[in-house]
């Protein structure tokens, strides 16, 4: 069947300066991750997880993420998230005024017990916890529950999709704001990603938020377009592709940003982002990160000689 | 909407041999083209685009098309097919007995005037001759019509979806058996190959026979998605993703077949392929071709943990 109804519009959720510098041993300095997040804004991005409310000591790279926060905070309509490990993180999240708060869970027990040291279960039951202090706080940081390993995981292999199912409607159970499906390894391909995104919607309704798809073997773009199929709307990716979990051995490369707001855009779907800024800075975190291993293709190829920059802000 | 109809099988046929090594200076020794043949035949490719017939002086790189032919011929069940530019390589197409000839056209008159040095309907012309020279040959080489710069050109930019059309309906009156679509500089998007494919198939029926795209953005993967949503069963793929039109500056990289033929073996789609096989040959080739741009993902990430490689054959 072809794709007739795409969205008009998508939202590309910046994850570089989370999911990306996480998985870089070089620390960018605060002030280039505030250029990064002005520059990203100038484009046109309003949404970016500026970073993860971890012990510096397990990631040093994302030790100043209250202060790149308080600068998105700075930048009117900017919707900025953060990742949180567990209630702790989530406490941190609600005194910075994090407009968002993402609980990674993991499908794959395996996965889960190696990367967070908990079962799935448990993560479901730190987010009841982490709910009851949102709302005990007054605060408005939304709460959003993540189900990596969607897909499948490097270490155990199969995940059955009536688990990752079972654990999507646990978290919203347990008092999720929002749900999204990641797959953390790249082991997705378009027709799982069909078949699994159509059963969470179907759970979640418009309570379901995102995707996140790494582009370890080259099918996130693909697996994008077949999720964007569905009606989703809000993706995460990560400029220049850098990022992929530590934890998944082989994992490597978020969608890159720059390759997805050009699928997009060149398919009507409005994204709010101007792709020649975008671009530009692209030119200028690949220049920060010398030496790292940076992703996509647009950059090296240009735009097209027939692409309409109006098509950019429909 | 999802994809809930996507083929059962599908036949990836590798033009490596010809959109691969006629963009690269190197020439490869005619023993290695048949180590590659034999290698591609034993992990389960059954069609071959081996070459191309065209003056030596033009191309040296496939001036041992007849000898590569003549040794893909000895391999039983191999359909082998060669591009020939005009009557003059038809005419050494039908004396070699190639199983099919395909006649490249440019939809763009700009990059068909660059390229081939004759107007679009001129290349319709010359296939009306190449047909009558073929039935009075009586011989069985098949036809094939392929219209590139489907989705836009290097050279004009635009190319109307009315005039890839109106030329796909002219290859079929003028004696073409088959006709195929071109994304010849990767211009083209999921959207735009759903619509324009859905187009071609209502003209060309089951004489629509394959689709071509570059990955030159990134989105070749994502663009045989959705042309497989619509029932398309044959895509052109060159190993480590060599290739790409000399004609059109920009352009790089086709799909690359292991890229593609994991996609397919992961979505239950069966090509035959045996992909360790395949990954092997691709290590061999990208040593052959060391010091040129090979492509591809899967070759560095390796399969998924959970890959069933009874998947492969179903």
């Amino acid at each position: 069947m072809p794709a007739t109804n795409l969205p008009t519009r998508a939202t590309i959720r910046e994850v570089g300066l989370r999911d990306g510098l996480q998985s870089i041993q070089k620390i960018l300095p605060t002030e280039r991750k505030k250029e990064w997040v002005r520059d990203a804004y100038a484009a046109g991005q309003r949404e970016i997880e500026v970073g993860s409310f971890v012990p510096p000591k397990l990631l040093p790279q994302l030790a100043d993420t209250a202060e790149v926060l308080a600068y998105a905070k700075t930048l009117p309509g900017l919707f900025a998230s953060v990742l949180v490990p567990n209630l702790r993180g989530a406490e941190r999240a609600i005194a910075e005024g994090a407009d968002l708060m993402i609980l990674p869970l993991s499908a794959s027990h395996a996965h889960s017990l190696a990367n967070l040291r908990k079962t799935p279960d448990d993560v479901v039951a730190e987010l009841a916890k982490i709910r009851a202090a949102r709302d005990a706080a007054g605060s408005r940081t939304l709460i959003e529950g993540g189900v990596g390993t969607a897909f499948g995981c490097t270490i155990q292999g199969d995940v059955q999709e009536s688990e990752v199912l079972r654990l999507l409607q646990a978290l919203l159970d347990a008092g999720a704001d929002r749900v999204s499906l990641a797959d953390t390894v790249g082991y997705a391909n378009p027709a799982a990603v069909s078949r699994l995104f159509e059963k969470a919607l179907k759970i979640a309704g418009d309570r379901f938020c995102c995707g996140h798809f790494h582009d370890t073997r080259g099918l996130a773009l693909a697996n994008i377009y077949a999720s964007l199929e569905l009606g989703v709307e809000r993706f995460d990716a990560s400029l220049a592709g850098i990022g992929g979990c530590p934890h998944a051995p082989g994992a490597s490369g978020n969608a890159s940003t720059e390759d997805l707001a050009f699928m997009l855009a060149s398919m009507g779907v409005g994204t709010g982002i101007d792709l020649p800024q975008l671009l530009a800075l692209r030119a200028k975190v690949a220049d920060w990160l010398q030496g790292e291993p940076t992703h996509g293709t647009l950059w090296r190829a240009g735009l097209p000689k027939n692409f309409q920059p109006s098509s950019l802000r429909p």
